[in-house]
C-alpha cells in the first residue's frame, strides 16, 4: 500500500513559486503581515469546489489564511447531501483544515449564517460547531430573531461575526441601507465586523463609513462559489480581493486578537482601504526608501515597491518650492530614481538643504474617497 | 551591393505581432481611431533615441501617428551638432517619414518651441519648415514675444499649436496656471490644443476644464527622450499614453482634420478623457453587446471588451428596480456574460419585460471627476 | 429559493478567455482538432479535486475532452468512503458529466484498473458501469488475470483500452519493458492504445515505437491527481499535455470512432507526436501560409502560426541552391515574413522562376527523433 | 541650462527592473557570469539603432557587455555618412561606450570586417582603431588577402578575432564548410574564435565540432540590424542569444582574458553550449540544491532554478534501484521538490542509505547531440 502514496506524492513534485497573481506585502513593524480570505464557499454548501482545492488555490496565491464560511442552514445541507454525504456542517472545515497543515495556511472555522435582508447574511468564525447554530436558524421564521439567536449561540462558542455584503445587488439593488435591525444586533454586541468588500459588487463606500463610525473590524471577502480561476480574470494579472491581518503571530489565535483589535486592512481592485494607524505602516514597509543622495542641486531618492500592486503616488500641495513628479506610479517589486530639485519659479532654495516630501498616496485609502497622506522630511547630511 | 541588402533583410524576417503592451481600440462609426504618439524626441535634439527606432516602437505598441516634436532652438541644434552632424532641424522628420512609409505609421512633421514659463513649451504640429521658427525663437529674448513670433510663424505654415504640459513639476511645481500671455495667444488664434496629460506628471485635471472652458482639442503625449521601453514598464503591462484620433481617413491631412475639429481624446494611465460626443460612441464600440438573451425571470447579456484596457462599471441609480453588478471591471478582450433580474426587495416586475440597463464607465471621464453615463433600454421580445 | 439560485450565477458572471495556457490548434481537412485529457483523477479516488473542479479546469485550458479514469478497485473505494460518501464508482464520471454540459465538454466515462507490473496499469474508455470491472479485478490475486478479467469485462461494455505509462518511475525506474503479458494482452485484443506521454515521466520513445509497430493509438495523459494548478507550472505558460482527437464529430461517439480509427497525435511539452498522415494536415493547418509574393530576384512568404506552440523549422538539404534561413522559430500567433533568395554561392538561378521550400518541422515528430519533412514547391505566376 | 538636464533626467526616473525577457545567471565558483552581446551593428553602418539605444537594450535585458561590431569597409562608410555625419569608424564605439557607463555595461570596441566566403566575415574586438583595418579591406580585391591584412592590422592593436556565422544561409545556404582560406587563418593564429550561434540561422553543430577540434572560444552573437524588440518576440518570452563569459573582474580586461582563456559558454533557444569543464559549475549554480532530507523510506531533495531558461533532466541509466522522475523540466526561478524512493522492483535497499543521483541535462550540450551528465552522491546522515 505504502508504495502507491510514496508514489502519488511523486507526481506532484513539481510546484511553482512564481509570484504571478500572488499577494505579496511586507510585514509591518511589530506585526506579521497576514493575507486572509475571510469568505468563501466549497461543495459542502452550494459552491462546487472540494475545501483542499480551495486551500491548494489560496496556497498558490500567497494567501495565508482561509476561512471556510459555507452556508449552514437546513436548505443548503439537503442540497450536498443528495444522497451523496454523510457528514455534519463541520466537514469542509475538517478536510480544510487537515490540508492547510499540509499547505502551511491558518484554517478558520466558521458558517455563513444565511437570510433575507435585513439583517442579510452573516459570517460566524472561530466557531467550534455549526450544527447547533443551524439548528436555531431553522427553527424560526422571522429573519431577524432566527439572526439574533444564530449570532448569540455562535459567540457562545467565541465567534467573530461580520455582517457580509450589505450592498449585495441581489438584496439591495440600488441603495446600501443600515436597517434597525443591524442598530439591534450592533447594539447586543452581536456584530464585530463589516463587508466593505465582496466580489459580487466590489466595493462598499457606506459600509466602510459605517465601520468608521462604529469602529467595526474591516472586511473583505470574495464570496466565491466557483474554481478561483473562473471567477477571477488570472490572464489580466488580477490578484484575489482579500483582508490583511495584522497579527502578533501566525496562528489562529493571532488572527483572532488581530480582528478583535480592529488591525485589518483590506485589498480590493487595486486599493486598500484601512485606517491610517494601520495603512501607514503598511505602506512606509510597502514603498521602501532604499536610498536617499543629496547632489549639488538636487537630491535622488530610490524607491523600490516590496508589493505585488501598484502604488501610486500625487505631490500634496504642502511640499511647495520643491520640484517633484507630480504623479507617479510604480508598479509592482519595481525600482524608482526619484529626483527632488529646488524650484526657481518660486525662489526656492537651490542649494535644497533640506525639504519636506509629501505625497497623497492615491490607491491607499483611510475613509471613502480619502488618500493617506504621506510626508517625510529629508535633511542634507552635513 | 544588392545582395547585402537583401540578406539583411533576411534577418528581420521574424515579426512579433503579439498584442502585449499594444493599443487596441475599434474604429467608430463613420471614423477610423487613430492611435497617436503627439509629443516625442529623437537624437536630432535631447533625446538618445534615433528616428527610426521611435517608429519601430509605435509599429510594435500599435500607434498609427507618431508626431516628431524635438526643441528647434539652438541650444538644442548645438547638441545635437556637437562635430558630429550636418542637417538642418528638420532631419528628424525626414528619416522618421522616410521609415514611417515602411511601417505603415502616418508621421507628423513638427518640433517644441521651448521657452521658460509663461508661455512654457509648445508644439507646432504639421509644419514645413523648422529652420525659420527656430530663427524667431532663438532672436527673441523675451519668453512670450519669442513665443508669439514662433507661433505665428509656424501658422503661415499651416501648423496646428499645442501648449504643453502646463501642470509640468520643472516649470509649474505646485500649482498649474493660465497666465494672461496664454490668454493673449489664445485671443490672437495661437493656441489650438492642450496637453491635458503629460509622462512627466501625468493628468491635469485644471489643463482638461481648461480645454472644455475654452474648446481647445484634447491632447496627450509622452514626452519621451529616452527608448519607451526604459520609460515604461512593459512588464507590468502599461500601455504608452497616447492621444486617439476620430478621422475621416488614414493620412496626415485626416490627422490634422480631425485635431482642428476637435475630434480626439486622451488615453492615459488606464484613463480615457473625452467630451460626451467623442466617449459614447467610442465606448459602445468598445464595450460590444454580443447578445442578449430574455430567460424566464432575468436577462443575460453577454459583453466583449474590444479593447486592451480594462473597462470599469459602476451601475447607476437611474436603473432602479432592477438587479445586476453594482461594480464590475471588463478586462481586455474579455468576454462576460451579465445577469440581470427583478428585484423583489423593491417590488420589481419580476417578469423583466423591459429595463434600462445603465452605468458610469468609472474611466471614461468626460471631465475632470465625471465618469461617462450610458444607458440602453432594453425590450423582451414579442 | 430560486431568487438564490440566480444570484449566485451573478457572482459567476465575469469568465477570461484569454488564451494564455489554452490549447489552440485548428481543425484540419475533414475533421475537427479535439484536445482530450485521457487520464485525470479526482476525489473519487485518490485524487483531491472535484470532477466539477476537472471540467473547469479544461475549460479554461481550451480542452474539448476529459476522461473521467479513477482508480476502481476496492482499496481506492475504501479511500474515498471513509465513512463519507454513499455512492458507486460511476459517481465521478456521473457529476462530471453534468457539469460538462454546462460547459461545452465531452466527458467520457472510464476508470483505471491498477495492477503491479506487469501488466501494470489500464485505463477503460467508453465503459457504462465500473463496478463489475472493479469486482473482477478485486477478485483476483493474480496481477495479469485480473488485469485480463477486468479488460475483457470492460470489453464487453465497449471499451477502448489504454496501457498507462509503461516507463512509470515507480514501476520501472530504469528501463521500460514490453513484457509476455503485453504481448498475451495484446493477441486477445485486450490492448488498444498506449500512453506514450504521462506527466510523471514525460515522453516514452520506447511505447512511441511499440505504437508504431503494433499499430496502437497513440495516447497521452496527465495522470493528475492535484488541481492542475499545482500540478503544472502556468506562470511559466506551460501547457497541459493533451491528446490531439481527429474526430468527424463533437460527441462521444465522435471521439470513440477517432480513437479506434488511430486518428490522434500527443502533445507534450512543446513536441507533437503522430503519423505522418495525421502530422502532415496538422502542420499546414497550424503553419498558415497566408502569401506568397516574388519579387525580381526573391520571394516573399507569409506564415501565420495558428496554434499556441512554438513551430520549429529546420531547412532540409533537399532545397539546395535557394537561400533561406537554415533554422527558425515561429512564436505561438506570430506571423512571420520569410524570404527567399537565388544563392550565387551555388549557381542558383537568382531569377527564382521556381523552387522547393522544405524543412523538418523539429517538434512534430512520426517517429522517435524523426521529424516531420515538409515540402511545398512555389512557381512564379506568368 | 543645466535646470533643463536635471529636468530632463526628472523624466527617465521611472525605470522598471522586472526579470521578464531578462538574463538571469549566478555566478560560478572563482569567476562572474558575465552575459555578453558580441556582435551587434548600430546606424553607424547598415544597422538602424543608435549606439546608445543598444545599450539600453542591453541594460533591459540583463546583459553586462556589449561588443560594437559594425562593417567598417567603405561601402558601409558610405552608407552611413550619407552627407549626415562627420566622424570616422570608431564613433559608435565612442557614443555607446560613453552611455555604458551610465548603464554599467562594457562596452568593447570593435568592428566586423566583410568579405564574400571563403573566408566570410571576421569580427574583430579589443581594437583601438578601426580606420586602418577598413583602409587594408578596402584596398584588397582578393577576398582572402585583405581579410589576412585586415585581421594582422587588428592583431596588432590586440584584437580577439571571431569568424563569424559559418553557417549563414546567404553565402552557406545548404552545407556549412571550413575551408582552406580558414585553415590559413588559423594556422597563421588568426583567428580566436568562431560562432556556433548566430541569429539568422541559429546554432551550427559543425561550427560546434570545429570549436571543439580545434581548441576555438565558443562566441555566439546576434547580428542584430533594427531594435532587438523588432528582431525578437518578446512577447513569447524569448531571450537574446548571448555569450556566457567566465570573469575573473568586471572590466574590459577581464572579458578579454576570459575569452584568450576559452572560458565561455553560447546561449541560444533555450540551449547552452559549453565545454563540461565550464558546464559543470554552471549547471550547479543554476539548478541549486538548497535542501537534502532523508525521510524513512525515501528521500525529498529541493532544487531551486536560479536561472531565468528551464533546465531539462532526463534521469541518466546509471542511477539504478534507486527511482524517481525519469524526466522534468525546471522552469525559471520555480522551486522543487524532488523525491526518490527505492525500488522494490529491482530489490533496491528500500531503506536508501545512500544513492547516486545522475541526470542528462538536456538543455546543457557540452558537444554537437551529447547533453552534460549530472551526478551526485547523497548519503543519510548518521
Amino acid at each position: 500500500m505504502k508504495k502507491f502514496y510514496s508514489i502519488l506524492i511523486l507526481c506532484v513534485a513539481s510546484l511553482s513559486l512564481s509570484a504571478q497573481n500572488k499577494h505579496v506585502f511586507p510585514d509591518v513593524e511589530g506585526f506579521l503581515t497576514l493575507k486572509g480570505e475571510m469568505h468563501i464557499h466549497t461543495r459542502f454548501s452550494d459552491g462546487d469546489v472540494w475545501p483542499t482545492s480551495r486551500i491548494d488555490e489560496a496556497y498558490l496565491e500567497g494567501l495565508d489564511v482561509v476561512c471556510i464560511t459555507d452556508h449552514i442552514d437546513d436548505r443548503h445541507r439537503r442540497m450536498v447531501k443528495a444522497g451523496l454525504f454523510n457528514c455534519d456542517l463541520n466537514e469542509s472545515y475538517r478536510i480544510a483544515e487537515k490540508h492547510g497543515k499540509k499547505r502551511g495556511i491558518i484554517v478558520i472555522h466558521g458558517g455563513e449564517v444565511t437570510r433575507g435582508l435585513p439583517p442579510g447574511h452573516f459570517n460566524t468564525l472561530f466557531v467550534t460547531d455549526n450544527e447547533p447554530i443551524a439548528a436555531l436558524n431553522d427553527a424560526e421564521k422571522d429573519h431577524y430573531k432566527a439572526m439574533e439567536a444564530s449570532l448569540t449561540e455562535a459567540r457562545k462558542q467565541g465567534s467573530f461575526n461580520v455582517w457580509n455584503h450589505p450592498h449585495w445587488s441581489a438584496q439591495a439593488p440600488n441603495e446600501t441601507k443600515w436597517f434597525p435591525e443591524h442598530t439591534k444586533l450592533y447594539k447586543k454586541d452581536l456584530m464585530d465586523g463589516i463587508e466593505i468588500y465582496n466580489s459580487c459588487d466590489g466595493y462598499s463606500a457606506e459600509a466602510h463609513q459605517w465601520a468608521i463610525d462604529r469602529n467595526l473590524t474591516l472586511i473583505g471577502g470574495t464570496d466565491f462559489h466557483s474554481p478561483v480561476a473562473l471567477e477571477m480574470n488570472f490572464n489580466a494579472g488580477v490578484l484575489r480581493p482579500c483582508t490583511l491581518i495584522f497579527s502578533k503571530e501566525r496562528s489562529v489565535e493571532g488572527v483572532k486578537e488581530a480582528l478583535q483589535a480592529r488591525r485589518t486592512a483590506v485589498y480590493g481592485d487595486g486599493m486598500i482601504y484601512g485606517s491610517e494607524e494601520v495603512l501607514t505602516p503598511l505602506f512606509e514597509a510597502s514603498l521602501e526608501m532604499t536610498d536617499v543622495k543629496f547632489h549639488k542641486r538636487s537630491c535622488e531618492i530610490t524607491f523600490v515597491n516590496r508589493t505585488n500592486i501598484p502604488i501610486i503616488l500625487r505631490k500634496a500641495p504642502d511640499s511647495e518650492n520643491v520640484q517633484y513628479k507630480r504623479f507617479l506610479i510604480i508598479y509592482p517589486q519595481e525600482t524608482v530614481k526619484y529626483w527632488v530639485g529646488g524650484s526657481e519659479y518660486y525662489g526656492a532654495p537651490l542649494k535644497l538643504d533640506e525639504f519636506d516630501l509629501s505625497f497623497y498616496v492615491e490607491n491607499f485609502h483611510t475613509a471613502p474617497q480619502k488618500p493617506l497622506l504621506y510626508r517625510v522630511h529629508l535633511t542634507r547630511p552635513q
